[in-house]
């Protein structure tokens, strides 16, 4: 398979910002500042479902998450990894990663629906996106 | 790795009932009749987030999830399915499987903290976990 054809879902472009491509997912950053929060896309078209990809992509996008959640559990401090693959309101196939604290604003609940998004400054999304970049390898 | 020292903890083991064993998970059904709920909980001990086991079972853990949920929306003749590893109040790494429907009481939010749980009428669990046990390939 090839990324041919996938394109962004418009919901996920206008809430996150791009962090880069790992082999097999576009990686977002959920533009809220209260929780670190990345968002891995498949760069395949037209998949609601896991098991929808073909099974080489299913075993990267499990790896690629693990992964993530790992590095982005350790440059954050947090305390324990969210991962979900929800896709009530957003149909393109997207999985949730996110570093959780206990003093973080919807502890211990799940972050969905709590609150509203504070986005990071515009003058300090530059740096942010280069930590991630470095810290997960892409360039 | 082997599943000894494995021990349900008391929270999952108090709301569930027990489905069976795949060759890497304890399957277990959320006992709450709002929505067809499995969640699998690797049989290895001390282990909270998916990158502490082993790369072998990291990805029984995921070929499992996805199976399980596969089979458990046409069973359920579901839209869409749930995946999530929260751990935010139970340590010990569990897999939530949910086949969502539009009309179902939480949708299209997430389940989580939504209402009071309805367990399942006690003459009714034996038939519903023998239908699950058949979907899923346990004995």
């Amino acid at each position: 398979m090839t990324s041919e054809g996938f394109v962004l879902h418009e919901r996920l472009a206008a809430d996150c910002l791009t962090v880069g491509d790992l082999p097999l997912c576009r990686v977002l950053l959920m533009n809220d500042a209260r929780f670190p929060w990345l968002i891995l896309v498949p760069r395949r078209p037209d998949i609601r479902e896991v098991f929808e990809l073909e099974g080489g992509d299913q075993a990267a996008l499990f790896a690629e998450t693990t992964l993530t959640g790992q590095r982005l559990l350790n440059l954050c401090g947090g305390e324990k990894l969210n991962f979900a693959a929800l896709g009530n309101q957003v149909p393109q196939l997207h999985m949730h990663v996110i570093s959780r604290r206990s003093d973080d604003p919807a502890w211990p609940a799940p972050i969905w629906g709590v609150g509203e998004a504070e986005p990071y400054p515009a003058d300090e999304r530059d740096d942010i996106l280069a930590t991630l970049r470095a810290t997960l390898g892409l360039s």
